[in-house]
C-alpha cells in the first residue's frame, strides 16, 4: 500500500520510523511527505505540492499529523474526496468535524481513522469499539492528558509548587508554550467528545459541559488531600447523561492514584464486561506513531468493527441532575445553602449539580475538587 | 451463523444469555447445547448426542465451556476436524495442546480463538496480537488469577488469616473446593503459556519455570510489607528467556499494589509502544462469556490480525540467570551466602537466580516474596 504523510514532525517522524520496519516495509511505502515550506530538515521523499499527492490514484492512504484546525480539516476533506483513507492523530478536527467529515468518508467508501487522537499509544478507541459491539457503555472517564498528569504527580513527589512544575513540563517538551489545552481542560473536552461518540454514538455540546482548569492547584492543596487519604488527578468523566472536567481527589488506594508521570488511563463501564481499564503512555513520538500505524494495519487489512454507525447521530448528552460532592477552595463568597461544612480554608458541599456550581460565578478563580467515592466508580 | 454450545454452567449460560441479545440474534442462533448427561436443569436446544452437532453441516462454530482436559481436547479436535470454528474459555487444554489444536485448525481453513482464556473479560489475547503486529514485545506480567487477588485484597482490608479468607471465597464461589490450581500458580502457569506463544510465539516449558505458591502467606506478614509501604500481591511474568510466578512485594504507589478484589491487571512492553496494562473482571459468568462472544464476532466477519504464525514454534524460553531479590519467612536453613541481611523472621537475599532459589529444597514450604523495584517495571 502507499502512503503519503501531511505533518513531519514528532508524530509523523514517528509514523515514518515505524513503517520502516521489516516486517511493515514490506507491505507499505511512504511515497511522498508533505509538510510546511518552513521546514528545513531533511524530509524523505518530501513533496511541496498538494495536489501532486492528491492527483496520485496510487496513493491509497494518508496520514494527517499536521496540528491546527482548518488547514487539517481542508486537506483531510479533499484526500476523502479523492477516494483516500485518512488516519489522523488530530482530536481537535475530529472533535470539531466529526459529523462532516465520517460522512465524507462513508459517502466515499474509505475509511477515516483516529486512535491516536485519545489516549495517544492506548488502544481506547478500538476498544470501546468492541466493547460497544456487545454492551451499552454507561461511563467514560479517566486521566486522559498527561501532562496535566506530569504536574500533578511532580508536585506530590518532589514537593513543588504548579508554576515550577508548569515550567520543567515546557523545558521538557511535555507541555506548549502555551499550556492552556492541557491544564483548561478543552484538550480532555475534545477527547470526551470524540470517547462519546464511539461509546454511546452521542454528541456531546461542548458549551453545556462543566470544564473547570486545574490552575489553581498548589502544592497546600496536594498535601491536603494526601492527609485525608487522597490523591488530586485531572480526570474527564461523560455518561449520557452528565459529565466533568476537574480536579478529582481520589482515594489512594484506587488504581487513578497511582498513574505515574505522563501516563494516561482510560475506563468504560458496560452491562455484561464491567469496567475495563486501559493504561499506557497517551502521547509521545513513538506511542503515538503507534496507534496511527495500527489504524494503517487495520485500514490494509479492511478490518472494521462497527457495522455502520446507527443513525442517532442526532441525540446529544443530556444534561440531568446528578449530584456530586466539591471541595472549594476560594477567597470569595459561595452561597451558603452549597456548604454542609468547613475545614480550614476548604468548604466541602452537599452533594449538588453542576449547575448548581455553573451558577456560582465569583468561583471562576477558585479550586474546585470533585470528591470521588467507591460508588462513583465501581471495581 | 449457527453455533452449538459445549458445557452449559455458568460460561456457557451467560454465552447463551449474552447472544440473545436483540443485536446479536438477529446474526447468531444457538441451534444446539449440548452437556453432561447428569445435568437436570433445563437446558435450552439440548442435545444429548455429540455427533448431533459434529453432523450438523449448518453449524458453523462451536463453542467449548465444559472444563477438564481429555474431552474438551477430544471434542475441539472433532469440531476443527469437522471444519467447524471453535471458541473455547478453557486455558489448561490450550496451554497444554497449543501446537496439535492451532495446526489443525489451519489444516482444516478454520479459525481456534480463545480470548476468554486469559484474563477473563479483558481483551487481553487480541491486544497482545495487535501489540506484536508493530513491536517485539519483551515482556508480559500481572494478576492473571482473581481467586488468589481476592484473597490478599481480603486479607489486608478485613485483617484476616488466609485459611479464613480462603473459605470466604470458596463459599463466594470464586475459589475452587480444590484451590490448588489457583493458589498454587497452575492456573498462572497455563496464562503464562498462552501469553507467551501469542506475545513470543515461543514455548515455555512448565517444568522449566518457577512457580511458588502463595499459601504460606500470613496477616503478618501481610502487615510486615504493609509496614515497608510494600503491598503483597501474587503475580507471574515471563520474558524472552526468564519468568516467574510468586508473591511479589510491589510498592504502594504502583498501578498493580491497588487492584482490588478479584480483578486481574496484564501488562505489556513494546519497544516503541511502552508499557501497555488491561485492567478488568478475569473471571465471572458474563465477562467471561463477553470474551467468547468477541471472539464469534470477529470470526463471523473474518478479522483476523496476525496473518500467519511465523514458523519458530520450536523456540523456547530459555532460562538465563536473570537476577531477582527475595525476602524468605522460614523455620529450615538457607545457604548464608545467598542471604544479605535479616529483618526479624525475614532473610532478604542478594540479587541471585531462580536456579539459586530452586536449589534451596528445604524452601519448599517457605515464604518467598519477589521484591519489585522501579527498575523491574518500567512506567
Amino acid at each position: 500500500m502507499k502512503i503519503a504523510i501531511l505533518g513531519f514532525g514528532t508524530v509523523g517522524s514517528g509514523v515514518y520510523e515505524i513503517l520502516q520496519q521489516k516486517n511493515l516495509a514490506k507491505k507499505f511505502s511512504v511515497e511522498k511527505v508533505w509538510c510546511r515550506p518552513s521546514d528545513t530538515m531533511t524530509i524523505p521523499n518530501f513533496c511541496s505540492n498538494i495536489e501532486d499527492i492528491i492527483n496520485d490514484k496510487e496513493i491509497e492512504l494518508v496520514v494527517e499529523v499536521l496540528g491546527g484546525i482548518d488547514v487539517p480539516f481542508d486537506l483531510i476533506s479533499r484526500m476523502l474526496k479523492s477516494k483516500k483513507h485518512v488516519v489522523t492523530a488530530n482530536k481537535a478536527v475530529i472533535a470539531r468535524h466529526y459529523d462532516e467529515l465520517t460522512n465524507l468518508a462513508k459517502e466515499n467508501g474509505v475509511s477515516l481513522s483516529f486512535e491516536a487522537s485519545v489516549g495517544g499509544g492506548i488502544p481506547w478507541i478500538k476498544n470501546v469499539e468492541l466493547a460497544s459491539r456487545i454492551d451499552n457503555i454507561s461511563k467514560c472517564y479517566g486521566i486522559l492528558n498527561g501532562t496535566s498528569n506530569f504536574i500533578l504527580d511532580t508536585m506530590l513527589k518532589e514537593d513543588e509548587d504548579f508554576g515550577d512544575v508548569l515550567k520543567e513540563a515546557q523545558d521538557l517538551g511535555y507541555a506548549e508554550a502555551d499550556p492552556s489545552a492541557d491544564i483548561d481542560g478543552f484538550d480532555v473536552l475534545n477527547k470526551l467528545i470524540i470517547s462519546a461518540r464511539k461509546a454511546f454514538n452521542k454528541k456531546l455540546d461542548p458549551d453545556d459541559f462543566f470544564v473547570h482548569s486545574m490552575k489553581q492547584i498548589t502544592k497546600g492543596d496536594i498535601h491536603y488531600f494526601k492527609q485525608k487519604g487522597q490523591i488530586v488527578k485531572y480526570i474527564g468523566e461523560i455518561t449520557h447523561d452528565e459529565g466533568v472536567i476537574s480536579l478529582h481527589a481520589v482515594p489512594e488506594t484506587f488504581v487513578e492514584a497511582t498513574i505515574p508521570s505522563n501516563n494516561n488511563i482510560a475506563s468504560l463501564e458496560g452491562q455484561t464486561i464491567g469496567t475495563l481499564k486501559f493504561y499506557g503512555q497517551g502521547a509521545g513520538k513513538l506511542p503515538t506513531a503507534n496507534a496511527v500505524v495500527q489504524d494503517i494495519l487495520d485500514i490494509s487489512k479492511n478490518i472494521s468493527y462497527i457495522d455502520t454507525d446507527n443513525d442517532e447521530n442526532n441525540a446529544i448528552i443530556d444534561t440531568k441532575q446528578n449530584h456530586y460532592t466539591f471541595i472549594i477552595r476560594t477567597n470569595e463568597s459561595v452561597d451558603a445553602s452549597l456548604i454542609k461544612e468547613t475545614d480550614g480554608d476548604y468548604l466541602i458541599t452537599h452533594p449538588i449539580t453542576l449547575s448548581d456550581i455553573k451558577k456560582q460565578t465569583q468561583l471562576k478563580d477558585a479550586l474546585i475538587v470533585r470528591v470521588i467515592t467507591q460508588e462513583d466508580w465501581h471495581d
